[in-house]
């Protein structure tokens, strides 16, 4: 396996850049023959890196950064006024090509637009797309996007989000032909928006392309398809509305089970395996978010990650990068596009 | 209390007649003083009233409708083939004031084409909503609008579905100064799409109502609003992405438990507690979803909801009717109207 650079955005999440050198430190030993460029500020780091004994490791590279993108800055104001953030340098690694990939656990939307202008979208390819990997009720996981990267979109965008989900689908979860599905408020072909029903128009004309048709909301879990496309307004309220529900439900179940001695017992006795119920299904904090479409693999990991999640975004990185995404993707899109006209 | 009748379409849910007559055998004990008109097929419903002993009772009368609304039927389809169906002849009870409300388990897209042919708007009421009462989690109960009815929506649209579900929040769940959401992609000000963010103006502007703000899917359940406004769309595949989670996690929490003889017993003893976990969070079982803004009460009891269930929707139809529910939206909207102007 050929030995990849990776850039780690160390300032991004909101628990601040520990949980970046505890997953870094992870990667080094399951990653014996990739480098990571850590990137933010020394003072803040190099204690940290000795904290672990990293700060000389041959494979682990810190890049000062005098800037940090916080939760609340709004996407142009920090793209205009911090040019030197860890977010940028890290993203501007890819853009010179000295890193393969970049993970950040920062805010999103500056994410998003400082990938898309460091870095630009894939020849032929409208618009990037967030992506990231849901449970389906069968153990497996499927692709849902966009989840937030474009509010709004046309049926061309919405149809290469497809194709490309398709392309990630097959490449990092292995499945020869993926089932692309349309999140819509109906199965029938006469339900929804004109701009869902005009790209089922294009799947259905596609000839590469494994469309399967219209999913509704309840069956986002069900394994009925590989990739889930929707607009970003959708994809984003779809997914955090399940995480809203997901904390309510743990929280009632909680209660009701404190409110008896027995139930208490009980539940210290069998906590890991009622745990293993509720871990499986956080889809962001089981992996990070794919920034797809884009010239490098852009990875966002969920803003409170911790170590552990921060590595399984890291890892996905690793994944991306290997496959050589971003050139399948590429690829297809051409083949795609050479096939319309 | 003044009597009511109340008109209820016997043939629309998945479960066939059979529990519409249960939830009737409730409603006539609940409500002593209330009329009943159940609408549907005499040679299924006779034997049905017969084993309860209904058939010759005071409150309850039998009207014939020669047709049935299918799932599968398409809203204009069953509009024009099918003008002598049950749930149609419901509605046309509310049309000639012969009932005050309908309660349908019928087919949405019908039920929803129908009423809006038969009842019409409420003046000034630009496009009716279809409405759900939904948990949260101090207890409490939240309005979500709309859940399908309208697919796209502009901006004075989305604006009477936050008026409307005010004045419902207002009305019938008893809230002084209902505290009105948009559901959107993020909370700042520049998240979102052109429609969320000119209805947030709309809202800002209106000296009426209690807007609070944008919310995020992840607070839907956290009592941060009473009243949650977003088009159909969204609407729609927020709530059924909840429903397919809430079904995903009860599996899953449940393989893991019967993979051992000790969670097996435990849950045996425990069952009830477990339950009321779950129960509570099935918005579309524990409550009808009313269709608002109409000359009219109508309720849309789920699809797949037993007698239980169907006598919620029953109890709705009532509450809304005793708070007159369509007059306090008709005031509100003029008002506001005259505000604007």
């Amino acid at each position: 396996m050929a030995a990849l650079t990776l850039a780690l955005d160390a300032m991004g999440g909101d628990l601040g850049p520990s949980i970046v050198i505890d997953a870094l430190d992870d990667a080094l030993t399951t990653f014996p023959q990739h480098h990571f460029i850590v990137v933010g500020d020394e003072a803040e780091l190099l204690p940290l890196l000795r904290s672990k004994q990293l700060e000389q490791h041959p494979r682990v590279t810190l890049k000062y950064a005098s800037q940090t993108v916080s939760m609340s800055d709004k996407p142009g104001y920090s793209l205009r006024a911090k040019p030197d953030s860890s977010m940028r340098v890290a993203l501007e690694l890819l853009a010179s090509e000295e890193a393969a990939a970049c993970v950040s656990a920062g805010n999103t939307g500056a994410l998003m637009t400082k990938a898309y202008f460091s870095l630009k979208t894939l020849p032929g390819v409208l618009r990037p797309a967030l992506m990231s990997a849901i449970p389906q009720a069968s153990g497996k996981s499927a692709f849902l996007l966009d989840l937030g990267a474009n509010p709004v979109c046309d049926s061309d965008t919405l149809f290469q989000f497809g194709l490309m989900g398709s392309v990630a689908a097959r490449e990092v979860l292995g499945i020869e032909q993926p089932r692309i599905a349309l999140l819509n408020m109906g199965e029938e072909d006469i339900k929804g928006n004109d701009v869902v029903k005009s790209t089922a128009q294009l799947f259905q004309q596609s000839k590469s392309l494994n469309y399967i048709g219209f999913i509704e909301g309840d069956d986002l879990f069900a394994d009925k398809a590989d990739v889930i496309v929707c607009d970003g307004f959708v994809g984003n309220i779809a997914l955090k509305s399940c995480e809203g529900l997901a904390e309510l439900l743990l929280n009632n179940i909680r209660s009701n089970i404190n409110a008896h001695w027995l139930t208490r017992w009980f539940v210290k006795l069998f906590y890991h395996r009622l745990q293993r119920s509720w871990d499986w299904l956080k889809p962001d904090h089981y992996n990070g978010a794919s920034l797809i479409g884009l010239r490098g693999v852009v990875i966002k990991s969920h803003g409170d990650a911790d170590g552990k999640a921060f590595f399984s975004a890291i890892k996905q990185a690793v994944e991306e990068t290997q496959q050589d995404l971003p050139t399948r993707i590429r690829d297809q899109v051409e083949k795609v596009l050479l096939e319309q006209h």
